[in-house]
This record gives structure tokens, sequence and C-alpha cells, in this order.
């Protein structure tokens, strides 16, 4: 299982690769949640989202002999993109599946990062079974999105950069908000708040209709989402938690939320406005809980992390020009 | 005149209240110029704009007991919100005469951060005998945009920035790109470039029908723009350089560059799909000129000024739906 020396050990191997990535704060925005709100801006990562960490994470922690023969990702975009560039900045080869139906900017960029890609239909065929078919035939080493102690211990850098950053704010307790998909982003940030910021509680946060986290969190096991209801935050989109992740999240998380598309609309458009930041849906969540679940909060600082930019141009603009939908 | 250590104090005064903004790059976007393009990211400041640097230097500068009794100043938007918040952050009155075709946002902005607004009609009323006689009234410190010494101070740790955050990039001698309105900015960070990255030149950057400063840099004197046509790039629509800032740009500016309302928006465009950065008009002409002036540029790398993130949101919408137009 994870535990924090494999964040600590991929936190040296990102370091001088991945960004160290600001934490930032909008005097106008905190007026709008009633509290100060800090972002953790990975979408200034590189690649646009924090997925960048977790990929160089695994790869690099890859035998020589076996990272040589190169790598396979299926992913709705993000974790393309981190797996893809990090690849290329292995001098390695990278085969990407994604959805046919992914956001365009997000297949244009991983192609533009050197990967060959495949698609599939997210509704009808089966992701997992091509992509180890594909990995099989060719001998590339599976990346997965999230139940991967590698990929989750890249990701737990993000929580090592919040846990110095928020102690130069001079935060010691606070509400941690992440967005959530499978679990790695938050697991990770999760172990590494325990050793670093043990007075941190993280909460995930997701689209209403995919808020299999908090339901699991609730139950206190793995329920999966049932239906396939159409949702704007296609990065974070899964039907359940993960079998690495939520273990980790069921033992360090707080309630999780889950937040509605007009919610993250307006989080996203309140970004632009107070930011200067193009958050994605899926990585606005954690920002819409911060604003319109204020009186589920306590304390009078929040940290959010703003997982993610690759939102589709169109969308962006549509999203704004209806300044966030409310 | 300003001196390179009252840059220093500047910074001393502002450490801990500006935010060290963060140099940022996408390796997309560097295939489009054809080279790395860093991007000094001050719509990430407080307020949106560098210009809080210039109104928090200028106001920590006053005697105490003139500090006191407030401050005023004319300005078409982000000046105005750099002061206010200065004055806001200092507990001082604040008094801002704005334009009253300034874009919404600023004027509500400049508002909330607590400031009283007095506009005037740009193409009819004298900005500078409003805001003189208001002074007077009022006993209220004048805080110029840009023709004022701890001004140009303040804006020179931009910088103090970009040389500390070339060198950890290993970059020793470049082009610097600045979007440039009467010059405080393009002056400040030429005076302390000079002394600490002295293999770097600063070109000044703006729009074809406002490049006031390109052509007085080009005839060796101060030249007026005639005639008031349109322009997206509010920020930086000035009739000619300042007195002050003048002379340092004379001394050690390069050729100065002009881009066009298309190539702006273009570059705005670019800057929102590769950097997750909202950049407004007048603060993407540098990236502008970067993108498509390449070929007057030499070297493999190029640093680039975002000076501001404060676009109207439907203008922004309309130019990302538009892809830029291009």
């Amino acid at each position: 299982m994870v535990d924090f020396s494999m964040i600590e050990a991929a936190a040296g191997r990102l370091a001088g690769k991945a960004r160290r990535t600001p934490l930032l704060r909008a005097p106008l925005l905190d007026a709008l949640a009633g509290r100060r709100v800090y972002v953790k801006a990975e979408c200034l990562q590189l690649t646009g989202s924090f997925k960048f960490r977790g990929g160089w994470s695994a790869i690099s922690a890859l035998p020589e002999e076996q990272r040589r023969r190169g790598v396979i990702a299926f992913s709705s975009g993000n974790h393309a993109q981190g797996v893809a560039l990090a690849a290329k900045m292995h001098g390695i080869p990278a085969l990407i599946v994604m959805p046919s139906d992914a956001p365009l900017p997000k297949l244009e960029n991983t192609r533009a990062y050197g990967a060959e890609i495949v698609t599939y239909d997210r509704y009808t065929e089966d992701r997992d079974a091509i992509g180890e078919k594909l990995s099989r035939e060719r001998g590339l080493t599976l990346i997965r999105p999230f139940d991967d102690e590698q990929v989750i211990s890249g990701q737990g850098t993000v929580g090592l950069e919040i846990a110095e950053q928020a102690r130069e704010e001079g935060i010691f307790a606070c509400d941690v908000l992440v967005p959530c998909g499978g679990g790695g982003l938050t697991a990770g940030i999760a172990l590494a708040l325990e050793q670093k910021a043990p007075g941190f509680v993280v909460h995930t946060c997701e689209p209403q209709n995919y808020d299999d986290a908090a339901r699991s969190l609730a139950a206190g096991e793995r329920l999966a989402i049932e239906g396939h209801a159409p949702t704007i935050c296609d990065a974070i989109v899964t039907p359940k938690p993960g079998e690495l992740t939520f273990p980790v999240m069921k033992r360090l998380c707080g309630t999780g939320f889950a937040v509605t598309e007009d919610e993250v609309r307006a989080a996203m458009a309140l970004a632009a406005n107070h930011l200067k930041l193009v958050i994605e849906p899926g990585g606005a969540v954690a920002l819409a809980a911060a604003l319109f679940r204020r009186q589920e909060l306590s304390g009078d600082s929040v940290i959010v992390v703003a997982s993610g930019g690759n939102v589709d141009p169109e969308l962006f603009a549509r999203t704004l020009a209806a300044g966030g939908g409310r």
C-alpha cells in the first residue's frame, strides 16, 4: 500500500520536472465565499492538470528496460496528456486509448505531445479490455489513471506542496476540498497531509450525478453510480472509487460534497474573473463547493484544489458569456 | 531619477504583500512560437495586474501623516484597482477618477476594494485637471499611474523577479517583451534587468494604433499618437510615453513592437488554451509579439510579461468563441 515515503520519493523524482503550482487567493472571491479561499492552481501544471505528476511518477519508477518499451494509458483526457508528455520527456513511446467523445483539445494536445491515439466508444466498448490487449501485444506497461501506487504517490506531491504553502500562509487547520474521480488525487493528498498537516481534513468534491465517492464514504463501502447522466465534468466521471484509493479515503477523508452543474459553471466564471485562471468543469467542483456549500464548512480559511484547466474553448466561452449561468 | 536602489527598497516594502508571480511555459505554445516562451504571469498578481506593485510602493513610501489623509488616482482601471487595494490594506481612503467607459468589471472591482469613484468622459474632459482639483480640495496625495518614481520602482520589482526566475531556468540572454502604456512597467523592468540580467533586452509592445513608445524610441524623442482609433487594449492606451519613463526607455530598450487587434485576440485565446491564463487585451500584446513577430526576435527563449487579466467577461467569451479571430 502507498505510504508517505513513496510520496516523498515521487517528489524527489518530480523535482525540476513538474511545476510547483501557486496557492492563489483573491480578496473579492473571499468576500463571496465568506472566508479566505486558497486555490491550489494545478491547472497551471504542465499539460494543464495535476495528472502530469502521476504520469511522471509512474514512468520514472519503472525499471529502465521496461520503461524503454513504452507505456499505454486509457483516459478521458488529462491522464492521457500527463502520460503523453511524461513519456515524451523520457524519450519513450506512449499509446493512449481515449473515448471518441473526449473534448477535442484533449485529443489534439495528446497527439501534439507525441502520443499515438486509439479511440473507443465509452458507452459500448470496454476500455480496460482494449487497453490490456494492446498492452500485451506491444509489450507496453499500462499506467492506470488512479489505481496505481506510483500514480497515487505522484498526485500526493500536490499535498506536500499544499502543506508547505499553507504553513507559509499561517494556516494550521482547515478543510481541503479536492475534485474526485477515481480518487488518486484525493488519496494522495490525504496521505501527504496526514503526515505534514494533520489538522487538515480532506473532502471529496464531485458533480451531483457522479457522487460515488461521497456516497461510498457515507456507506463505508465502494458504491457504484447507476446510469450515465450527462455532465460537463468529463474529467472526473468515474463509476466508483478505486480499489487502492478508497481504503485511504475511508480512513482519512471527511464528508464528501456534491455540486450542481450550474454551481460548477458559476465557479468557472468566478475563477476567470477573480483569479484569472481557466479551470475546466471537473477541476472547478471544489471551488464550487467552497462557494456554494459555505455553511457546511468551518473555519476562516479553506483550501481548494483547481485540478485542471483543459476545457473545450467553446464550452468555456459559453460559460463566461452566460455569467456562469447564475 | 529612479535608480536601482529604489527598486530594491520597493521590493522590501512589497515583500509579503505582493505575490511573486510564476514564470510559466507550455510546450505546445513553444511549438507555435518557434522558441521557448516564458510568461511572467502578472495577471495572477493581486487585483489582476502588476499595478498593485506600483500602488503599494507609492503609498508605502509616503510619510505617515500624509498617507493617513488618503490618496487619489486617475486610471482606466488597473492602476485604479491596484491603488484601491493598496490603500485598503493600509487602512486609508482612496478616491479614484475613472473614465465613464472603463470596462464594467474594473469599475465594480475598484468599488469593491473600498474606493470612492468619480467618473469623467475620456474624450471631452481633462482627467488631470479633475484629479488635481479633487486632490487639492481633500488633501489627498495623487498617485500617478506611471510618471512617479515610487510607482516605477514598484513596477521594477517585476524585473527583479524575472531576473531571478530566468536564472533558475538557465536563461542568461534573451528578449523581454513588455506591454507598454505610459512606460512605468517597461522602465522599471529595464532598470532592474540592467543590474540583474544585463544580457536581457527589453522591448515595448503596443497595439498598432497606439505605438507611441515604438515611434518615440525610433525617433529618439517623445512623440504623441494622433487621433482616438478604437482598440480593445484599453489598459495601455496612452498618447505618449511618460516624462520620467522615456529617458530610461531610450537608454535601455531595443526596438518596440506593434501588434494588430487580431493578433492580440489570438494571443488571448492561445493563453487560455495552453497556459490556462486569462489575459486582458492590453496584457496580451507582448505574447502576441512573441507569437507573431518571431522572425524579428532572436535566441531560443523569449520572456513575455502578461501584465494583467482584467478583461470584460463578454469580450473574453467572444474572443474565445471566435478562436481568437484567427
